[in-house]
């Protein structure tokens, strides 16, 4: 017999680690205690919970709309990929190689390896060479939602580098470059958009360097986002420009109208659920998660407070049918066992935007109370157009997280145009504009010049180029402040995860 | 320089095979050129395109919408899973080993090996055991779509059976025995509901015999789809009643009112892209492709016929949007370079259930022509309330299938309450209702002596039981047909895929 002393207990509420004490702490106990993510016996894997993935639902039916009227198509190709396959783009395969998980053996049998997709460029474009006859038959756009598998060696973190993770990779081919490199800015605006509408999350569009830009791409466009709080960047999204450096080595060509033979334009890109993490770690406080609003699964958490009569469970009842009916998304949580405050707190753990208290009193004056989780302000509001007051808020809340993290990141950037100035605003964990050649060994000396180590092994990352920014970045004739070439950018660099 | 001659050319248009000839090379011919898939270059692995991937996003969107009603939620859980989680229950393991696929290495180096899910109760259950604490935690109800391997030796099939197939997965939990077996039931009418009422396919609800029950479960349930042409049923999907056999393997217990520690009961249930093959397979013709309207990417084409002035294209264009506006998928297919009896049969092939000509005569005539895609049959039709009669029309073209498909498969179903009997009829492709004793020996035995062999070589597969149906079933004093034991239901056999 097993006493009750024994039985399985439920692990310790709330956080006991504060977001600028021990950053690192606080998220990964964060994203465990508020269910949005388990860690998972194997690691860089992660199990994503309802909490985190209707997130990722809201995101992948918001872009699958946007790009839809594009005329992208969903489909889906194979997760394994031959080493044949991989091995004819010789710039993209360097980049990937280290991090291949083989296949050898299936059942107890030896097999011919094969590996997992970490991205499907090398599986998709040998049929783009079986599908496309004429310029008559582009441009063709593909989409797939899937997983893919990168055996990381760095430190993985939930959310935001992972071996396996989820994404969706955008792959179209194009007669002309000019639509092409169209939709590659077109692509980055819809990615822009998601985190700004749906998370609130500011981001700064622009160019990958050389040494940072996918293995095999003409260039790379990016979003980056910043974390105020670690003063790391993250590379938020990318679309890539692939020229015809992937059709020429998969011999993808089409005849054109002068029946000539000529090999197509291709683009690729690609958002994961790393925009979760990066949400999670800008908005969350020392109480637990804070989601914005249009990203969470229940918007506003009615807690009916003290002993209630019929009538007071009619009112709550009729609020909540009036804020269900504007499309408010609704949980109302009348669980019998449990007290009001514990409920208060599950909820601010798990960042409900909005939470109602309503009880005898609240009734008989025709009010509820409204606390919202980002500031924990607490307001009595009239019942009367609660409806209208509720959506109100919600808006309200988005453009307020959206607000504070704008500001946050604008009070963090700085433009330095020295080496030392650059470093001494490293240190104090800035995103710093300067003026960078652009070229790879450069960025390889100010990277390793940056990384801090300790009795030989690394401590801190050194800098890398996040981006040339497209915005308030006209061409001007500057020096790059490592090696003095000339330039004509200013390039965005810091540290970043 | 290549020369015209050199190029490369388009494959040839059509179907060269026919169904009742040689339906297995029909069939592969078919699904690509309707380019609903594509064969990869690792064998069982297939690729969706658009044409098959928009059927399976309306199938997920249906579904989804049926089991969030039921309080389901979605997650994801990782691709890879340890021998060690694989290992905990044994009647589960056995059935998957030999189709395991290992990952041993990751870049250049050796890693401990990690399988790919082939199914994820392995995966899961070890974390219910982590998050489940309390009765009052249940029911926990999970699903998610995603994709599995198995490495298949025997032949593989595109939709059919491949060794990475789509599917979703739902893992449930209940306190209470009863609840967990009503689920398992509701799951499986919402799976009728998708064949019946999406694909047009009749199915046959039942349990599985011990010997074809999935592997650790206490029971399955099932419905089966049959293939007149070949004369195989194939599994359209399963619901399993797991009792307690996995949470006692994976330790997942809660405390119940009374204090008690106890297991909870558990249910698992998948469907798979196989629900495309199944309608392709039981729809199609020689043509081509003939789809089921409600999974259809497009509804209707309409192909303008001849040379048209601007009247004539402001009529069609009016009639497109009457349609479209009540929410039919309209193609207008305006190419110039194509001619019209090339787009007749390109949305033959592609089995788009209306086409509609019009031309200069028609609009004259205040008509258009309509062409359904199931019977060829053409009809001159009124352009006054054409978007109702084609709403209309597509609701009859689905009732129509199903019926057709239905008949045929009633047509095929026997009766047979003797060995003899039941030879007879296995051999005329038939499904054939006998009593059987359930024994998983008997079993073995009709399926080994029903084997045909060649040159020691197996021709053609045994007869397998397929379901015990829950209709027209009632209890009778019945002897198994084949080893005489006595038994109370009649069991369907048949060939299977």
């Amino acid at each position: 017999m097993t006493t009750i002393r024994e039985k399985k207990k439920a692990p310790e509420f709330g956080l006991t680690h504060k977001k600028t004490e021990n950053f690192s702490e606080w998220y990964q106990q964060l994203v465990i205690k508020s269910e949005l993510l388990e860690y998972y016996d194997i690691k860089g894997c992660f199990i994503m919970r309802p909490w985190s993935y209707y997130i990722w639902n809201v995101v992948k039916e918001s872009f699958t709309r946007d790009i839809t009227r594009m005329g992208v198509d969903e489909c889906y190709f194979p997760l394994l990929v031959t080493k044949n396959a991989l091995e004819k783009e010789a710039n993209h395969i360097e980049n990937f190689a280290p991090e291949l998980a083989w296949i050898t053996k299936c059942g107890e049998n030896d097999v011919e390896p094969v590996a997992i997709r970490p991205t499907s460029e090398a599986v998709m474009y040998p049929y783009f060479k079986k599908w496309l006859f004429s310029h008559r038959d582009l441009p063709l756009k593909l989409n797939q939602w899937c997983n893919v598998l990168r055996w990381e060696v760095k430190s993985t973190l939930p959310f935001i580098r992972g071996r396996e993770f989820l994404w969706q990779e955008g792959h179209t081919a194009y007669y002309e470059k000019e639509g092409a490199e169209q939709e590659v800015l077109q692509i980055l605006d819809l990615y822009e958009k998601i985190y700004t509408d749906l998370l609130a999350v500011p981001v700064i569009k622009g160019r990958k360097t050389e040494n940072e830009k996918f293995g095999g791409a003409e260039y790379t466009t990016t979003i980056e986002a910043f974390i105020p709080v670690s003063g790391k960047a993250v590379q938020a999204a990318t679309s890539h420009f692939l020229g015809k450096n992937f059709s020429k080595m998969y011999d993808v060509k089409i005849v054109d109208r002068c029946n000539n033979e000529e090999y197509v334009y291709q683009n690729s890109w690609g958002l994961t659920t790393r925009c979760i993490g990066i949400a999670v770690m800008l908005h969350s406080d020392d109480i637990g998660l804070v989601l914005p609003p249009r990203v969470s699964k229940f918007q506003l958490v009615i807690v009916p407070c003290g002993s209630l009569n019929g009538d007071v469970c009619a009112y709550i009842a009729r609020i909540k049918k009036e804020v269900e009916d504007r499309g408010v998304r609704v949980f109302l949580d009348d669980r019998k066992n449990v007290l009001s405050g514990f409920k208060f707190n599950h909820w601010e753990l798990k960042g409900v935007p909005l939470r109602m208290e309503i009880g005898m009193n609240d009734y008989n004056n025709n009010e509820v109370v409204v606390v919202t989780r980002m500031n924990r302000c607490k307001k009595r509001v009239s019942s009367t157009n609660i409806a209208d007051y509720v959506v109100n808020e919600l808006n309200t809340i988005h453009d307020q997280m959206y607000e504070n993290a704008k500001n946050e990141q604008m009070k963090r950037m700085r433009t330095a145009n020295s080496w030392e100035h650059f470093k001494c605003e490293l240190s104090c964990n800035n995103l710093i504009m300067i003026p960078f050649c652009g070229r790879i060994e450069c960025e390889e000396v100010i990277k390793e010049e940056t990384t801090v180590r300790k009795n030989g092994c690394v401590e801190q990352q050194g800098a890398k180029s996040l981006c040339v920014p497209f915005e308030n970045n006209e061409r001007k004739s500057l020096q790059c402040i490592k090696c003095g070439e000339a330039c004509d950018r200013y390039t965005l660099f810091g540290r970043s995860y």
